[in-house]
Formats: C-alpha cells, sequence, structure tokens
C-alpha cells in the first residue's frame, strides 16, 4: 500500500538503503547489524528447502562489481536468513526474512553526496522525492529509489524461484537489444541455453559482443545506454490471473514497471500489433493429443487471453532508461540558490541497466507468478502444492 | 483482491456482464433490474456534485453504434445513480454507486452464442475462463472480458474526473497510430483542441482521414485491426505515487494493462530509451521564475521521476490489438469433439478498438491519480481538498 | 480500506442509505432506480445456485415491522439479483451483485429529519460523520450508520451462507440476555431447535417470554434495552485462520465489532477467563475413534487455538447496546445556536436490536467464514470446493 | 494478508520465532545474525526522531525476567535499528527496519522440545498450527504462536507512540483484574500517575498487593490465571475511523484481539450495556466553551459514536486467558500413538499475562489509531504532520 510490499497472498515486503548503517557505526556492535536491506516473504508455503546459498546464487547475478561493464562498486551484497527456516533447510509456513548488510559506507561516499546535495542530479529520483517528503528525505545515494534497492527484490524472487523450480516453471530474462544493436528472436529453448554465456546477457554470441563492443565505448565516453530485455515464462498452466483489473498482464506490469528505469512493457507482440489486422493477431487454437490439451499454432498473445495465462510461453519485454547518472558535464540547478550550474557527478552507478536488471526482471516475474498461483490454489504446505496444482 | 476492484484509497469496484439480465426475464419486474452493470466508488470525498447527465457524457464517449466505425449493436448505456448522492447533487463522503442496466439481451443473441458454445473464438478469453471457473463459466458474449465491462470503468472513472477537474488537472487521451498509419507529436495544446474532432479521435485532421479511410476498407474485408493511444495528465502536481512497488508508474501500468486488448505500454519516450544515451534521455531541471517551481527543459521522463510525478505532463502511450471477433473464417477447434472447424462467427465487436478506447483509458488515469492524491492527502471533503492540495 | 467493503478473498462491498432515492424522484424512471442498497459480491466461486428468494429468506430475518417488538417502520427491502448469476440460477466466477431499491423515502421523512438536522439525537453517528465529512455528510436517517446499511450485510451474507450450507457449516445466532433477562447455556442442537421459535429470538420459551413481557414494558415507556447474542459455528474444520495479526478470532471481532450498536465481544469463556486458573481454562484433547480426529473434551477455548480454529464449534458473544433515538425527552445541543435544548426525536428505530440483530451476527461470522476458507483453498468453483474440502 | 502485516498505511509486518536461529549456529557470522525478531514498519512519515534507545524502552516494558511474577526466561530482547533513519536520527519516509536477535536459544529447549513433540500442550496453538501448514510446521517453542512474537509489535508500537507523542495523544494500559480481584474504576489521571507503581500494573496499590500476594499463592501451585486489562486512549481527535466494515472500533478490536490469549473485548459500558435502558446508556452532548468544541457530559460509550472517534477518551477492556502451559500433570494425547497420556510439561511461559501483557495492548491501540489518523491526513511528513493535524 505505502509502497514496499508485493503481492496479495505471496506477499514481499523490503526496506533498507545504501546509507543508513552510515549513521549507526559502533565499534561494540557487528557491522553486519549497523543497517542494510532486509526482506520479509509472506505467504512462503511450508515444507519448502531454502538456504543462504541457493538465495546467494541469485544475489549473485545482480551484484556489482562482477564485470567491466559495470559499476566497479563493491557491495558484498551478502545475504543471511533470519527467520522463517528450520529443522532440513525447511520453511514452516512462518515468514522467511533474509538480511543484506551494506558493506560499502564508507564516509568518503556520504562527503561525496552530501557536498552536492543541492544539486540536482538529472534523470534521478532525489527531486520528487523530497516533494513527497520534505526535508528530511534521504539525499544519500537515491535512498529507495537507488539501484541498490533491488538486491532485497531479487532477495525475495529466489524464494519464489524455490516455489516454481518444484512446480517446471522456468522464467528467464535476457538481452535484446542495447543502444539499438538488436538481437532475437529466441525460442526459449536456444535462449535458456546460451543467455548467460557472456557479460551482456545475450543469448546471440556475435550480437553480444557487437553490444559489448559498444557500451564499452560508452563508457568511454561517460556516458550510458539503454536497452531492452525480453522474458520468457515457460510450464506456466492456463488459467492464472484474476479478470477485469487484477489480470495476471496487469500485475506482472505493476511489478515491471516498479522496477527503477523501466519506460516500456511490451506483452507478445506488443506495440507490433498497432500497425497488425485481427487476421495476422490471431491465435490459431487447436488439441494437441501429446499434452491432451488445447493449445495455439502461434503465440501472439504472449501466453495470455483476457490477461488470464493460456497455457502458452508468457513472453515480455521491457524497455530499460539509460542510468542516468553519466561522467560528463550536465546542467543543472541548485535548489538552495536557484542558480543554474554545470556539473560533473560522481557516480557509481553501472554505465548500462542492461546486463544487470535481467535478474531483477525474473524476480518480479517469478513474484506475480507465485502470487497468482496462491491465488489460485491457496497452498499452505507441499502437500497441498503437490494436490492442488494438478487441479489447475 | 479478487479482480473487480481498482485502487486503494479510490476504490471502484465493478461488476456485471452482458447477458445475465436475460436468465431474469420478468414482465412484473421493471426490465431495468433485470441485470446489467454495476459499480461502487469508495473513497468519493463529501461535497463533490455529481449528476447522471455529468457521468453520461463521459459514457457516451464509448458508446457503442455512434459512427460508421463502430459496431452496429445499440446497447443504450444509460446510467442512474443510486446512492451517495444527496442534496444538490452532492456526495455525503458515502460510496457512490451507479447502474448501467442491459438493454440489449434479445433471445436471438444468446441462442448465436449458445449454438457455438464448443467453438473457442481465436484471440478470445473463453478458454481462460472456462479453465479458471470450470464448466459454469459465462460463455455468453465474453462475460467479464467484454468489452461491455468498460462502461463500468468510464462511470467510475467519471467520478474521478469531477475530482481532478476541481483540482484543475487534465486527462485527454487520443490516437496516434492506427493500422500502421502515424499521427503525432502533438503537444497537450493542439491535442486537447483538435482530438475530439473526429470519428477516429485523432488531433491530426489529415492522418485521421487517412486512418479512417482505411478502416473503412479493413472492415470491408471483414478484418479488425489494432493501433496506439497516447495519453497526456496536464496540471499533475510533484510527488504523486509511492517508492519501490507502488510507483505511480506502477499503478497506472497496472490500471492501463487490464483494459482489454492493451498490449504494450509505455512512458515518456518508452520504447526510445532502448536505443539512447543518457546524455540524450536526461531531462535538464531549472528553476522558473514565473511558477516558483523547479521544472525541466524537456520531458522524455513523461512526468515522472523514480516513478514519482515531477510537476511535468505525465505522458503515456499504449498499444491495443486488432479486435479478436472478425468476420472472416478461422480455423479453430470444437472443445467437445476436439476436432478442428473452419468458422466465421458473428460479431457485435467494433472492428477496431482504437476510436473507441479513449475514454477507457482517461478513466484509468484517472482513478489512478485521484487514488494516488488520497493516498498522499487522505482527503474526505471538499473541504480538506482546498487545504490539503497547497500542501503537494 | 475506505470501509465499505469486508473480507480479502471473499469481498463484500456495500453502499447505500435510507433517503438518497428521495432527491431522484422522477415519474419517468422505475421508482426501484431511484435510489436503495446496493452490495457486490466478489469471489464467489462458480456453479453455486444463487436466487433472489433465497437471499430474501435471509433478509426476510431482519425485515422491519414484523413484531410488536419491532418498529412499525415498512421497508419492503426487497432484492433483486443484477449480476453474477446466470444459466439455471447458477454463479460463474463473476461478482455477484445485489439490489435493495429503498421504498420508504416519504417527504415527511426528509422533512422531520431536516427541521432537526441541527439537534445532535444523543447515542448517534451524526456528530462523528459531520467531524468526518463536513458539511455535506448526511444527516437523513443516519446515512451509512443507519441499520438500514444492515440489510446489505443480510444479503452478502446470504451468498456466503450458500457456500457454507454446501460445506456442512452452519451458522446460529440467537438471544441469551435481554434487558439484564439471562437465558441459557444452549447446546447446539437445542438452539437450533428453538431459536426461531419466538419473536425475541431465545431458545429458552420460558425466558423468552420473560424477555418479551419486559421488553413491551420498556416500549410502552418509550425506551429501549441492550442484550446478548450468542453464535455457534458449527462444523467449521481446523486450521481456518492466518496467524498472527489476522487470526480467524481478529477477523470475526473485526466483522462483529463492525456491527453498530456492539459494544463487547467474547470467544469461548470470554470474560469468564479473567476469575480462572490455566488448569480450570486448558481444553483436554483426546483422539476420537469416530471420527478420526484430535478433539476436545471441553470448549472453554470457543473452538480456537492460536486464533486458528480447532475443529470444535466455534463460540461466539455480543453485547448491543440499547437503540439511541427512544421516545422520550432527552437533553442535547443545537449545533447552529451551541445553546442546550431538550427534544423529544421522533424515531422509526427499534426499541431493543436484541430480536433483529441476529440474522447480522450470522451474516458476519459467515462472511468472515468463507473468506478464511477461501484464503486456505483458492478455490473457484464447486468442482475446487469439493476436491480442496477434504485437504483442510 | 497472510496474517505477518497490521494496518493500511501505517503499515507493521513482523517476523521471527524462538528457535530458528538455532538451526543456522555459525562461529563464522555473528550470533545476532542467525536468527531473531524483524518488523518493518513503512508509511513512517519523515523526519520523526527514533533511536534504538527509545524503542529498547518500550521493550523493555514487556521483558520476562524482569520481576517474580515472570517467567524466569532470559531473552535479552535488545532491538536494533537497521533501516528507515537517518540523519540526526530522523526518518526519511523510508520503511523502519528494527531487529532483535533471539539470545537464548540453548539446545535443551530444543531437545526439550522435540522429546515432547508429539505430545500436544493443552491450550496451546501446536495441534491448529499442525492442521495448517502440516508436517514441517514449527514446533518448537509455539513458533508465531510464541508470545515472543509480541516483542515485534511493541517495537512497531513504539514507532507508532513517537508518532503520537508528537500529535498530544497518550495510550496507557493497566490492570483492572488478576484471577478474580478487582480494581477501579479509574480516572486517566489516577491511572497515568499510578499504573506503573508496581510489578502488577495495578493503579490502585492496596488491590495491586492482593492480586500479587495471590498470584504468588498461584505460581506456588504450578498453576497460572487470568485477569483484565483496561486501556485508554487521551487526546484523540473526533472524525477518526470509517463508516461500516472499518469503524475504529473495529479496527481496534481486530488488533487487540489478535493478541495471542485475549478472549474478550469491551468499548466502554461493554458487555454492561447488555442490562441497560437506551435514557442510561446515551451520553449527553453539550458545547464546552473552553475548548470550543462539542463535548459529552458522560463517555458511556468510550469515546466512539458509529464506531467513529467522538473527541472523548477511548476506553477498552481486554480479559486475558491465564496461560495455558503450567507446571502441574495434565491429561493429553500422544498425536503418534494416539494414546492419552499425563504429562508435566516444563515451561518458559509466565503464569500470568496480565503483569506483562500492557505494552502490547498499548501497541495494537497505538498502531491502529496512527493507521486510521493516516488515513484521514495522509501526511508523509513532521511538516504534514503539523498542518494537517488542525484540520481534524
Amino acid at each position: 500500500m505505502i509502497g514496499n510490499t508485493f503481492g496479495r497472498l505471496f506477499r514481499v515486503t523490503t526496506c533498507g538503503e545504501s546509507y543508513s548503517g552510515a549513521f549507526r557505526k559502533n565499534a561494540n556492535i557487528p557491522a553486519e547489524l549497523w543497517g542494510g536491506l532486509a526482506v520479509i516473504v509472506d505467504g512462503v508455503p511450508a515444507g519448502l528447502k531454502i538456504t543462504a546459498d541457493i538465495i546467494q546464487e541469485e544475489l549473485d547475478k545482480r551484484k556489482p562489481g562482477k564485470s567491466k561493464l559495470a559499476t566497479p562498486r563493491s557491495e558484498a551484497d551478502k545475504v543471511y536468513i533470519f527467520s522463517g527456516v528450520m529443522q532440513d533447510d525447511r520453511t514452516t509456513g512462518a515468514p522467511v526474512c533474509m538480511l543484506i548488510p551494506s558493506s560499502d559506507i564508507g564516509d568518503y561516499h556520504i562527503k561525496q553526496h552530501t557536498d552536492n546535495k543541492d544539486l540536482l542530479r538529472p534523470g534521478q529520483a532525489a527531486y520528487t522525492y523530497y516533494k513527497k517528503y520534505g526535508e528530511h528525505s534521504d539525499y544519500l545515494g537515491a535512498g529507495r529509489a537507488s539501484a541498490r534497492e533491488t538486491a532485497a527484490r531479487v532477495a525475495g524472487g529466489a524464494v519464489a524461484k524455490i516455489i516454481l523450480d518444484s512446480m517446471g516453471i522456468d522464467v528467464i530474462a535476457f538481452t535484446v537489444e542495447s543502444h539499438g544493436i538488436k538481437a532475437g528472436p529466441f525460442s526459449y529453448e536456444t535462449a535458456k541455453q546460451n543467455y548467460r554465456m557472456n557479460d551482456i546477457n545475450c543469448p546471440d554470441a556475435e550480437a553480444a559482443e557487437l553490444m559489448t563492443k559498444d557500451l564499452l565505448e560508452v563508457i568511454k565516453e561517460g556516458d550510458s545506454c539503454g536497452g531492452v530485455i525480453e522474458i520468457i515464462a515457460k510450464g506456466v498452466p492456463a488459467g492464472l490471473g484474476e479478470p477485469v483489473f487484477d489480470k495476471l498482464s496487469a500485475t506482472i506490469a505493476h511489478g515491471l514497471m516498479s522496477i527503477g528505469g523501466v519506460k516500456g512493457i511490451e506483452f507478445g507482440d506488443g506495440f507490433g500489433v498497432a500497425s497488425k489486422k485481427g487476421s495476422e493477431c490471431n491465435d490459431t487454437p487447436y488439441y494437441d493429443e501429446e499434452t491432451g490439451r488445447i493449445r495455439f499454432k502461434t503465440n501472439r498473445a504472449g501466453g495470455m487471453l483476457g490477461g488470464i495465462s493460456n497455457g502458452e510461453e508468457i513472453r515480455i519485454r521491457v524497455a530499460v532508461k539509460p542510468t542516468p547518472t553519466i561522467l560528463k558535464d550536465q546542467l543543472t540547478v541548485n535548489v538552495a540558490t536557484l542558480e543554474p550550474v554545470v556539473h560533473k557527478f560522481a557516480s557509481r552507478s553501472d554505465p548500462s541497466l542492461v546486463p544487470r536488471v535481467y535478474p531483477i526482471c525474473e524476480a518480479m516475474v517469478r513474484m506475480a507468478l507465485v502470487d497468482s498461483i496462491l491465488m489460485s490454489t491457496g497452498m499452505r504446505s507441499l502437500t497441498d502444492m503437490n494436490a492442488r496444482w494438478d487441479d489447475l
């Protein structure tokens, strides 16, 4: 409601910001307790196996500092399970809490932000947060609008992944465009096999090389650039999503559009439908003997009819804008003096969200799917899960 | 939660379908009570002036049968206020209920649908509803997935409009693409002045003529086509929207994606960001002496930073697919026999959503805005409204 | 959220007030459409048989004007189904809408209320609504705070009853105290057999006679009086309710305390626990061979442990205050002049809620139970219901 | 929704259980990170001063091991602020996260619970949790149904207290009955002055002595006992609470009934109304020159009319049952063998909730009040708070 919770029955509540721990430095307290991100996942069925290692594996995918395409920032992003998991690493039905302490809260970062606190960073959220929360709003490192917030989403999404894995549902996200260089289309199989083969997460090795070369050029200029991520959810049963206002497409769009930097979303043919006729858009249904189910000869709809899953692959594309903080002189305004000023902001941001945003896209779609599954099954335990899954 | 309510503090709950009244025909009861659409709007501040005529004006915009571009279907879509409005047509703070009785429930429609109930209409939601609700799901005229459902949204949005009008916020939606023919870009002023000058709701008269001619051709073929609608919200103060998961962009995307037929959404530059650099995307802030506010020299962000309104025009584009039911032979499957079958479905659907979907787009954005305003002000009456508006 | 919806997955949204239709009198429109109460029930599984007659049966239980113990007011309270029910009177999974037009909106009632609108009725909600909504708040007949609002609850509860009936769960409410005259305790069987045998709804004929005689005396004095209603839910499976904040006891208490006039709630031994020891309060569990379940030798807990149902009868008691509007001179204040004034208010209120509040208590408990069942099963249709019920 | 969150706009989400940290013991990780309770408070206005010390002060009130009337259990209940508080200990509008690591997770406790895991503890929630979550439900120390869970509520309530303090609203809870020994009635002033003068938290020193002596006797027997807590909220403005289903009384009842062990709730005269006439129950309104407000000569209603606050003191009483785990032989059932068995359970529970439940009652009422205030004001910062408070 107030913004920090996603989901209805599978509810992920997050909190934390980059630098609040800096105000609680205290040698008598373990540094991991000074401050950081936390996430509480409510609605987790009992009996799931969850370990810090399983969650860490997802988190490491978005970890900064891994490649030459990303910020050299050195957040450890180490996750600790704090509640809800007990004997044999099994969930009990109680909410699962995970902590990700902030480790990179050196005074120089704070000084840097404080020195420039009156200069609006073009493209950043500090101004709107100031308008919302007033003088005490967090002006350090973008606060809740920081990309760092997404680490908590990924931890929450990792719990959703464990549930989906047990049901045979796979969600993958990969790069299909970077700074105008396009790749694809890809079948699920091709994408699955190849998408994590390169730093830019594109299933086409050749395109990946072009994108990488181009991005390095952009980095050299001190600039940043945008791109497009495609997401496929494979194995989703028909019938998920609610009618009218809470269509599966609507709740997924809600989740994806809540990721900082996302400016567009498409399902299936997306904006391509604008130039097409109905006869070119409809997918022909048929009875598939092998699976004993109604299936569709094409998937222009992207796996949904009336916003409810139809059993085909869900296909989504999101556009992410270039990171706003660039290493170039920019004209801006000093909010104290109201004077225009040219400034080059220091930045630990990535020059492109493209290589690092895929685990967050996967996380949001996974959360939305598990939430929809709980809405349709009410399951509370692995036992329920097995029994009710077949009803779908 | 279960899908038929939109909003958190400004809550619009809708119900109704095209044909349920047909099962309650009874000469002893006024026909208006047999069945129809209803909408309950909760969270309406006290003291607003609402009349059936004001609501009807919005409803008439989406009314079928008005032009040669639309279905000849003859739903009257007459609205009755049923609660929440009292002396001098003023709201009391109680929920406002509106009824839109179904008037076109002739037996031949029902027979037509019943005769073909085992044939899946390609592109339609009947299959996914069947998978969700089973044998008793509504197979007549698409049930809750029918475009008719949107009349209730428009009635709810009309209440939101009255609130926004009193605050000087204007939301307009207009056509910028139909079947590949593009128009624009348009300034708010140009769009406002010209967009309702033609049946296809496009502010550019010349483009409108091309679109219309093309659409008539498509209609002649018995086919349908898609397009793009642009939405502008003018006068929105900075600071609306919640952080993280409930960004204003996310809740608007949720609302717009819940409209049947919408397959893509863009804010500001949208998918255009994918080929741009940060230096080409950031909007430069400056102090505007005239308004005494921070403003931005460009509006590539579409009026939001970090998903929270920044005081500039909110700019959104949605892609709508061609209406799935077309007057052409289509290959489909008989779900009873599981055999393939070629069939030409009768249809009262529009050949294009483009001319008629704009009031629904406006309605959803208006609801989302009023909801965000209530989240930031908690206002309960016109008096509060005046007092707290200035705080924003 | 804004107050007019109850439930999470089984959601009952109500609206309407006694007199708003009076402002839309129009000879060209059927009087049933001028105004009244409406209720939208979302989350109703598909395949349930619902008719206006079934709903009317519940509504008639709270209908005024039935006995000498009640107000002579003549609201017809006739219910019309408006959506969500189709072939063979079966639900489709779409929201069920019901309308209860106001029939008793004569000008003299309005004049009576308008003439005295500046005199606060002691014990009534007009003052607090005025503080909340300001000058446009509804001052006629108590608006949303009127007992009339409860007719919509009963209609919503009737839908819940149909679901519970299909599951073998029975909820009954009956009188155990009126103006200090007590009756009981009663077994479920005794209560079920006898509670609707008399106007005051008390299962003990002798006590009922004493209560009735006393209440007639109170009526003669122009006064009113309070009492206690007991509620039993029989056949509830173990495991319903959520942990911590949304215990079944908490959501039921929420629902019952939302009924106008309720001032106290007890589960099981209730306030009796305050003078007891643990050894006198604990219920001894044992294995019951007949049912193959764990059961309890006593039921002091009232069917819940840790706020979650334990499979025993749920036992609740609520205290209802005397109706505030009495036919006696009362000292009050004129809010316009701020002067004290003695006034005898005309009233169409009941002299006691005791004989008429039981269907509302039943309705709220039924809604809370169905909501909890949906939370634990996610069922969408009769087929789901049969399959998942056994999992509980 | 799934039970671990309270509130709509002021949202307190809790998690954690007594023993989950025991499964993550690891010498390489600070023990404070193994496991414990966490609470995320969303909707906290920006600019509030919050320190661990201020929160700790509230937590210490419910801390076990403080007096001879309580369990000798030695949980440190030390609280750490983890997010949402920055410069000068001020909130930023971001969610406030607090951690309370478990410190008392010795292997002997776990062995004790594990050895007896098949024996149902009479009066405890293990059975209902097992029915809900199945074989993986938490059988150690009552899991989420443990009184330990309430430490997180108190931390959340402490944040609410800081908000209410800034508005001049005071909430106090004190003992008015213990094992049948009664005290009071007390004016707010008397209660405020005297209620924390003794271990049993009763404002009447003489009654406190009787209660204490009696409770020590009960403890000597190895038994436990119940009592009644009264709560007063002083300084609440008129107009808080929503109509119909979300009356302030209903949301407070929801919150209080969600506290483990609470079996009854009364507002104002409570069950006393059952023997009264309307003429004895109504509170007479008058114009109070001093405050310039309408006030009431008596407060039988307990500060609410139509469930909305009327500006008078809110008066509530809750009945708490005797702690179920007693140091006496009890007959129960072995769920593995289904045989009856007599067992004396070891316990670290308190012999009476009466001395320790008051901070939890205060916490729940405070949360409900702040939530209602946000619903009526939408405030996001101290600045808003000052501006909008006067509107109420």
